[in-house]
């Protein structure tokens, strides 16, 4: 019997971990599910024959080195900056290691260690990073190998509610971790490139400089762009390229509205508001505005912001009851981010039975015998239920799928990696389609950055 | 003879060195000017008989004892990083020390020692922070002593351009260290107090929440608000005042126009530009402006910020050249501030024949036998030319007064200190007045915070 180690039993862990249970019995596995608090892990296993629920408190060495050292292979799901401590253990035990997270300094300088002892870590194979990454590089190889060179590639994600619980004016609710979501996008200039020319946009512009894309069936989104679409660049093989540019989705409307916060100043994490604990919503509010003796906080934000009479941002604010002068906000020396955070909680928690969806969309513009062409792969997951969400699958499943083949040694190149060769997307791809995470890809025609998709 | 040794002959010790050296006869002085550059000491001694120029090296620990141990008192003009080691010395060989910078945690630590050798370590004493303080707390003490209790505070300070020499559409050139400015406001929300609440300003809102002030034979000018305004409520006893509203002045409309490169992305100075060296002014504006096949970067500027075909703000940008595609950045690897820094250098330098000029006003309202009042007190100064500048004169003269009132023991409370106290600023006003920086103070009617005042 194979044994693999699954470290942290959250919320992106459900998918995981009921795939590897399926196939333990075909496999021959045994899957040892380790959490600090033991009653998530068994949550995760639903008693089933082949899994074992472990409690890991993961800074008590010989607890995990003990863990480790009994595993065939290891898969980390634990937050990003806790997978070094994992990945040195993987080292000193000769194992192989899955993560689904962006690849570390710390993590890239083992690279020539686990090279030598013949070890796959391999990084970034969960959804975003992950997905993007193999679809996005199965269709680029493709163009490359019929001869194509690439002008331009836009790849977009996003984590929303699904259709059928599509039911606020802000069309969204929170599907993944709500702190991330209200401190997207700062921490300096968004960077990309249009046409061959790079491209800045600050924090404070960033929700107005949306792009609307289109997916069958789906309808309209806009995105917002990532802080530095030019990360995978070389990665991708795409030096040359005139347009790169990657973003978050949005449906469309969200990104307008959302700037009113930016403008006022309440996704700011970087200070304490004075008295927060006691002030309503609506003082919170009216913190951000100058102070009238006459006026009220309603008309003050309407003048400063310049929010038309009839315009459907106010029927987005009124839903979040921002001025509601009773509800306190009972938080001890918040940000104002978190403040707004939970103001939007309220708001924006998935209800038992509402369903989360993913949506990633990749545009690939290309020059092949002197003509200029494109295509469109998209991707359209949606949540079965609150624990096998899209999330969960799309995070998941690419994970445990790749640490089958790992097992199986269908994947053996080793060292510090991400899922970009062939080798390793075909198979992936192919095993998630038949799970439901499918790209359709169609041509469609080369609009080089198209201006006209452009808000404002 | 007494030795007062100065360390640092930059711009603002001008007007400080000339006080001392006009005052050596009378009050027996000799005068070290200390400085890195041998010829920048000398040329702001100009051969007077009592003043004598050294070379110093503050970071060669023998050559800057030796220094401060000849000397009777120390006033550093350093840089305010550099003073603790200056005071240090001063510790060790029991020197008075002066300085006009902002009393770092450190410098406070130095306090207990100080009091045990009953040293003076006078700091904060030049214009802002300095002048402000002093003439500040002058009013608040008369006020108080008539029984009248404090409602609102709000005080004003700016460096600007003389009338005679206010000669663009800016009605501003550099006085000051120009990265400063451009830098001005960044780092996290400005915080102040209207009428009880707290009030928070981000800096992308920061120049659109300005405040109009009129000095009396000067016009209108604005201003928008500091860091922190909170920052003397406890230091000048206003704990339960209603009002507390620091800002910088500029004259009207320069806000409004800086907006234009706060909203661009100009003034970040987090990130670098790719291959600055080499793009035109043009391509650093069209860098935060989306691509577009037809539009000319003008148009998309204008679009973007929705600047109408009338607005003056355009002619103050065509001012400075920013579509200009033949200029060239010239700087590698810059910031956007770094640029713009360059870019308004050519247009906001002092010419040789022009002047500076200091505005300061404070708002004091206060209440007293249950009749709410207001006094206004008001300060220009204007620079003699571009060595004796307004800004030399307000920074450089109540340091150079303070000096000798410690030296003559008038000014004699040992501590780490701030001027705020009747025995130390009555007297050092008197002599400013008599120097040309005159606050004139009026009864006005009491407005409380006045809505009216606020643009936009």
């Amino acid at each position: 019997m194979r044994t693999i180690l699954v470290i942290g039993a959250g919320k992106s862990s459900s998918s995981l971990i009921r795939y590897l249970l399926n196939k333990s019995e075909e496999e021959n596995l045994q899957v040892i599910v380790a959490d600090a608090v033991l009653q998530v892990a068994k949550s995760k296993i639903q008693k089933h024959k082949n899994g074992y629920a472990i409690k890991l408190d993961v800074s008590n060495k010989a607890e995990r080195q003990k863990a480790i050292q009994q595993a065939t292979i290891v898969i980390s799901m634990l937050p990003a900056r806790m997978h070094l401590i994992i990945a040195k253990d993987c080292l000193v035990f000769n194992k192989n290691l899955v993560t689904a997270s962006y690849i570390s300094n710390e993590m890239k300088a083992l690279n020539t260690e686990a090279i030598e002892k013949k070890l796959v870590f391999m990084n970034e194979v969960g959804l975003d990073p992950g997905i993007d990454h193999m679809s996005a590089m199965k269709v680029i190889d493709t163009i490359r190998k019929k001869g194509g060179k690439m002008l331009l590639f836009e790849s977009f994600t996003g984590g929303l509610v699904a259709p059928t619980s599509d039911n606020n004016l802000w069309n969204y609710k929170f599907t993944w971790n709500p702190r991330n979501v209200v401190l997207a996008g700062q921490g300096g200039a968004s960077k990309f490139l249009q046409e061959g020319k790079y491209k800045y946009i600050p924090y404070h512009k960033l929700f107005r400089r949306t792009e609307i894309l289109t997916i069958d069936g789906y309808g309209k989104f806009e995105a917002y762009a990532n802080r530095d679409s030019l990360k995978y660049r070389n990665a991708y093989g795409l030096k040359d390229i005139l347009t790169l540019y990657r973003g978050t989705i949005r449906r469309v409307g969200f990104s307008r509205a959302w700037n009113i916060f930016v403008q006022l100043g309440m996704t700011d994490d970087s200070y304490t508001i004075e008295d927060s604990e006691n002030m309503s919503y609506r003082d919170f509010t009216n913190s951000f505005l100058a102070y009238s003796p006459n006026d009220s906080v309603e008309l003050k934000l309407r003048h400063y912001l310049k929010i038309d009479q009839d315009d459907i941002i106010w029927d987005k604010l009124l839903e979040l009851d921002i001025f509601n002068a009773t509800k306190k906000v009972e938080l001890k020396n918040a940000t104002p981010a978190q403040i707004l955070e939970k103001i939007l909680k309220e708001s924006w928690t998935l209800k038992e039975d509402e369903k989360d969806m993913i949506v990633m969309q990749h545009l690939f513009g290309y020059e092949l015998n002197g003509e200029q062409k494109q295509i469109e792969s998209s991707m359209v997951c949606i949540g079965d239920n609150q624990i096998y969400t899209a999330m969960a699958k799309t995070v998941g499943l690419p994970v445990a799928i790749a640490t089958l083949k790992i097992l199986n040694g269908e994947i053996k190149t080793s060292g510090v990696q991400i899922p970009i060769s062939k080798e390793i997307y075909n198979p992936i791809l192919e095993e998630l389609k038949e799970n439901g995470i499918v790209f359709i890809e169609k041509e469609v025609p080369y609009l080089g950055y198209n201006p006209e998709s452009i808000i404002g």
